[in-house]
């Protein structure tokens, strides 16, 4: 087997990062084009109990640098959510795949075994093993944020389409 | 390395339509409670250029079977789009489950390098090796489409949280 913790998680993490930094760049065009306040797109939900937009893009940064970090067995920095803007949240999201350039493929030997501990809001303390974290966790929590804001651009009638959100380019 | 591409591919797979297939009995609780049309929920759009839900949990369903069968280098079964009522859809999708289960992990074997070809409506034919394909295609889109299914039934009122999406049990 030739999977790398490193591929599995650090490669995913920027190319959907990536994307979504594209995403928004296309919401602020579109915004700027139909003169839409941005902050209207910044501040939208799906639902008045869900987190909004700018929430969404922080949530999936935090979890592609957190689960990241995580794996790798170092602290993840901590950043404030301070985000109002969508060239602030774009720059949120460049600061993360910046980040992600700076780990390094030897921090994820052994990373599969690697004990992953942390606390959720909901359900407490939770652990699993660094793959199980990696493949059920991890990369499926990214997805959701990412895919959540990617619906709420889309719902507010931002011009996107899949290959957006998968990216054209083939991966490296 | 540890990671087997059957782990990677179909666990992930199972347990999202495992969840999946929870959310659209929420949903079908949720509107025989309220006394709405469930065919209004199978409907449902995020935007009238987006797939209603059912295509959405179809192409969920397809992305799963056919992306795992790829890996394994196997025909993946032809299934019609033909459901229109949240258990039909349930169905589909425990069927999806069942037939992940008939894949073993010895057909996934060197997959990481096996050639996958598939063509898009969208961008025409494309290949990548099956790692690539395995991170940068099959999961992201498999999310999305499961996240945007989470996403109509959450606009549309449907009580959900993020655990019904990730699964509260740890992965086995």
């Amino acid at each position: 087997m030739k999977i790398s913790m490193y591929d599995a998680s650090v490669k995913p993490g920027m190319r959907v990062m990536t994307s979504l930094a594209a995403l928004l760049g296309k919401a602020a065009q579109h915004a700027e084009a139909r003169k839409i306040d941005p902050a209207v797109l910044v501040g939208a939900r799906l639902a008045p109990d869900m987190f909004p937009l700018s929430r969404q893009v922080q949530i999936a940064s935090d979890t592609a640098k957190i689960g990241a970090s995580r794996l790798a067995g170092v602290a993840a920095p901590s950043w404030e959510d301070s985000e109002k803007t969508l060239p602030e949240l774009i720059a949120r999201v460049e600061r993360t795949v910046g980040y992600l350039e700076t780990l390094a493929p030897a921090q994820f030997e052994g990373a599969e075994d690697r004990e992953i501990r942390w606390k959720t809001p909901v359900v407490g303390e939770r652990s699993m093993a660094g793959l199980p974290y990696l493949l059920h966790q991890l990369l499926p929590n990214l997805h959701f944020h990412c895919t959540t804001a990617y619906a709420i651009l889309r719902h507010n009638g931002v011009e996107l389409g899949k290959m957006d959100y998968l990216g054209r380019e083939s991966p490296a």
